[in-house]
């Protein structure tokens, strides 16, 4: 997956890149003016958004509003067709 | 840490054991008559913390309700004594 493509309008899905990559796509966001980021993710990853979710708020903008958190999972295929489950987090953040 | 140091009154501390150990947790405390359960969790352990609300929530108590989810960071020190901080989670379920 492209940068571009995991980073649409105002999401951005955290997988498997290095923290700072996408605190600074949040940052990009905000700065061209977009008020509310959702930062989102599944399974594994859900504790890296978190962690991306904190730098934000702590280090980078203080101001940061923390809105909704919305916990869902999400029904799909594994590699080998079976059914499975996953769990996914979004979280809302406002300038 | 006990399964007893990891469950105090209303708190479920999700670690690194199977997922069903704490989803049995929750229903446990549920089931004394306690309406609200916090699910807690640091670090990479934090999306096993929604794997286990996720669970709850479909399979187990679905008139569950999910309340505040709160974000945080714990500064602590690792093992070398260098300062060091961690994502922390906590969910709030109201039966």
């Amino acid at each position: 997956m492209t940068e571009n493509a995991s980073q649409m309008n105002n999401l951005v899905v955290v997988g498997g890149k290095p923290t700072m990559n996408y605190v600074v796509a949040c940052i990009t966001i905000f700065n061209s003016g977009i008020q509310t980021v959702r930062v989102r993710a599944r399974g594994g990853h859900i504790s890296e958004a978190v962690d991306v979710v904190e730098m934000l708020r702590r280090v980078f903008l203080k101001d940061l509003k923390i809105g909704d958190i919305i916990l869902g999972t999400d029904d799909h295929k594994d590699s080998r067709g079976r059914e499975t489950s996953v769990s996914t987090i979004e979280v809302f953040l406002n300038k």
